[in-house]
């Protein structure tokens, strides 16, 4: 049963408490959370490892211990937290507050995120898929502020975008729409990919294929630069004009811009938001801008870098907490 | 000034005239109408040629022609008539009742057909792309019934797709979303297309393309068939069994099958619809959906033929029209 969450006052019956929120980000490598006013204005961060940690319940652990810690730093009563988000690294049903599937890193599986949440802490929860809430964050403070159509792409390990048209997030039928990463674009294999491995695009566009492809291509008569590089020092080496290094930055940016061609002609989409510790790059940001230059006029998105780069996914998740504040109320 | 369009009934104040709607499908080669009753039934069409007809004015004036005809006939007042909607082979600005432009064969550009249609015809009007008058219809009464998200392919001389996301027709940020012909896949030329030229994909997808493919692959010695075909007869000839028409129609096929998988994979989008002289044809939807069949599990989207064939573009102006006429009041 849905029940409305009390309105809370304090001392004077007149004077309002004033709310907080949390925004949480769940990475494979590191949990970040981060303490707003319901103005969105961070006042507090907080990180910890997530190295080895893949239960769900350990998870929501960290998580309310880092809820507690913020707190507490901030002297903020318990009852003045309004709603928490998180962002998680998977297919998320953000209707039923479940992560559907995360990547081989989590395991996660038909995870009642929310309510894990919301038992755990009391206040209404909101999930969301990272890339998504990266999205909100570029909708709401970032390079997409005011744009009524854009998409979000985040590059690092893999690849993935979060759609906003007409101004909301695009979820698709089973909450899995922007796996561009799996897009067939010219130059990409047409191999059938088997489930679990990363998509023929996502193997030349995200980190972990870029490391791989210059593995592959390295050769010591080539290059006098290591075999073991990881994509944003390839995409380093490439700007200070290692060959080897452009011929690897170049197949992703020429992949990339036929994956953002192909949406912007789909979608009549005038923005790209890169993001992501790959995304990011300039030399990617340049070589991709170069190849979508080369197309026909008529054409000619807009490419930007992220303005909130790592904090984008925290941030965003704040923007769901903010709303989920106002709009969910806790299920009894 | 806006002013709402009086409420008119006959007879006996308590007893209502039943409303009627024309739809209108102005096409390169036909103007095609139908009237109907307020529940999308219709009841009466008609067609005349436009070959060689451009000039907006004359087709408007043959759009009144045609409901004329098409009142008289049914021995319906003018009266009755409560709004008329026509689908337009180009870009279309819906809030503006704008066709934006055509294709070389009309060669429209910023033709006010709402504002000309309601002076004419002195009811409401909209007006809107044709291949998403025919995704309109596909999703009321074709193969789209119930479905939230589908991607309509028009397949005729050219193509060209109606998206429909979350229920509604997703027309993008300046009125061109669907210019899946331009879209950038596997086996198709990535040299930038001039103004006017037809995009990549659409020159072997397309039947103006696929007759072209032909004319170029055509040897005596490699088929009986003559060298002057056109893409259905190409595709007829690919099901009987001549070779040269199977590696034709094989082209076709994986490069629509890859932009399809490309739409499914960023829209987790359930549900592909053919439709076109072209798209309709048997031996091209199988064909696809082998292509599709092929590519992981994971991604399987349904591709199915219109339903509404050549009747969609003319049934959806009509439930474009009956929206119209409870939405929409003449501007005085």
């Amino acid at each position: 049963m849905l029940q409305q969450r009390p309105f809370r006052a304090s001392g004077n019956s007149q004077e309002i408490e004033p709310g907080y929120v949390v925004g949480a980000d769940i990475g494979g490598t590191s949990l970040r959370l981060a303490l707003a006013g319901m103005d969105g204005k961070v006042l507090s961060k907080w990180k910890i490892s997530t190295a080895g940690i893949r239960d769900p319940h350990v998870v929501v652990g960290l998580i309310q211990e880092g809820v507690e810690d913020l707190l507490r730093e901030n002297g903020i009563t318990r009852d003045s937290l309004r709603a928490i988000a998180a962002g998680a690294p998977g297919v998320t049903d953000v209707d039923e507050g479940v992560v559907i599937a995360t990547s081989y890193l989590m395991g996660w599986r038909d995870v009642p995120l929310r309510a894990l949440l919301e038992a755990r802490l009391g206040v209404p929860a909101a999930v969301e898929n990272d890339v998504n809430t990266a999205a909100i964050a570029e909708h709401q403070i970032g390079a997409g502020q005011g744009i009524r159509d854009f998409v979000f792409i985040a590059v690092g390990t893999g690849i993935g975008a979060g759609i906003v048209l007409n101004g909301k997030l695009f979820h698709g039928m089973n909450w899995s729409a922007g796996e561009i990463g799996y897009m067939l674009v010219p130059g990409v294999s047409v191999k059938p990919v088997e489930r679990g491995e990363p998509g023929a695009l996502e193997s030349i566009v995200g980190g972990e294929g870029i490391r791989a492809q210059w593995e592959r291509l390295w050769r010591e008569d080539l290059t006098p630069l290591s075999r073991e590089l990881v994509a944003t020092e390839i995409f380093d080496h490439a700007a200070a004009g290692d060959s080897l290094a452009q011929t690897v930055l170049n197949k992703s940016a020429q992949t990339l811009g036929y994956a953002i061609y192909n949406l912007a002609v789909a979608l009549n989409c005038p923005l790209f938001v890169l993001g992501g510790s790959v995304g990011m790059h300039p030399a990617l940001w340049n070589a991709t801008q170069e190849i979508l230059a080369q197309r026909d006029k008529r054409v000619q998105p807009k490419l930007v870098r992220s303005t909130l780069g790592s904090d984008a996914q925290v941030n965003g998740a704040i923007w769901l907490a903010i709303e989920t504040a106002s709009s969910r109320v806790l299920s009894s």
